[in-house]
């Protein structure tokens, strides 16, 4: 039962998604995902400093960044819609056009990895909490290796 | 003692977006704050559309972005350190930091407006959807009437 209700949950997240990248216009989905990642890096960067003991170990710090990170996951898939490679400033290779199964099983692995997150973070462990921003590190690595334009320099 | 949990979050919350003011460079607040708002404000149009019947009303959608919204909310304040009228483009006007009270004010009366629909959403009635939103809204032109340069042209 619990399975079919995340899959039931999967499924409407991705009627969302599909809906959003068709109303949207091609710069403002850039835009937008651009926005999300951009608070996710945030946030992710505040637990990985927190779980390598970087800075000090705060649970609700943990649960707030952890809650914001699943609610933003979801976002970026929606918006790499058609035309969204020509209209402005992006790291995102061809390749996610041409090979867009592989890379939304990419996105879908980073949102499941994400997912996990606020619970672990409700938790308290910061062992745990290690373990899980790892998970979710791994996750964007995998993506980013094939489909974001390294930096230069 | 549901007010001193209230106040309790609230206050975690300040300290949080303190912390944050005082580690983030100016250039990356600036863009944290934008990327908040673009979202923000794709997710309330989404839901005012709804709310006025511009597009159809679909209870999982509204709770989508209505959790969306909140967990945004909260990140722009944390973004409004000195320097960061400086950095690059910005709608913000000098008075966010010469009358930083009423603009801090003014954010958390959109931050209670905004926490307000998570709840509202699961409820499932398109009215009480759109008084909520209505809320939310007057409390953005608020604050963007005494802050925010407006759009030319």
């Amino acid at each position: 039962m619990r399975i079919t209700r995340i899959l039931a949950l999967a499924i409407g997240a991705g009627a969302i998604v599909c809906a959003q990248a068709q109303q949207v216009k091609p710069e403002d989905q850039l835009k937008l995902r651009k926005s999300a990642y951009s608070l996710m890096n945030y946030s992710l960067g505040h637990l990985d400093a927190m779980a390598e003991g970087k800075r000090p170990y705060v649970k609700e710090e943990a649960i707030r960044y952890a809650d914001l990170l699943a609610q933003l996951s979801t976002v970026p898939k929606g918006f790499f819609g058609e035309g969204t490679d020509k209209v402005g400033e992006t790291r995102a290779k061809p390749e996610v056009w041409t090979n867009r199964a592989d890379f939304d099983a990419k996105m879908d692995k980073m949102v499941n990895e994400v997912a996990k997150l606020p619970q672990t973070a409700r938790g308290g462990d910061p062992a745990a909490l290690k373990k899980a921003v790892h998970d979710v590190d791994a996750a964007c690595t995998s993506c980013h290796d094939d489909y974001r334009v390294k930096r230069k320099g």
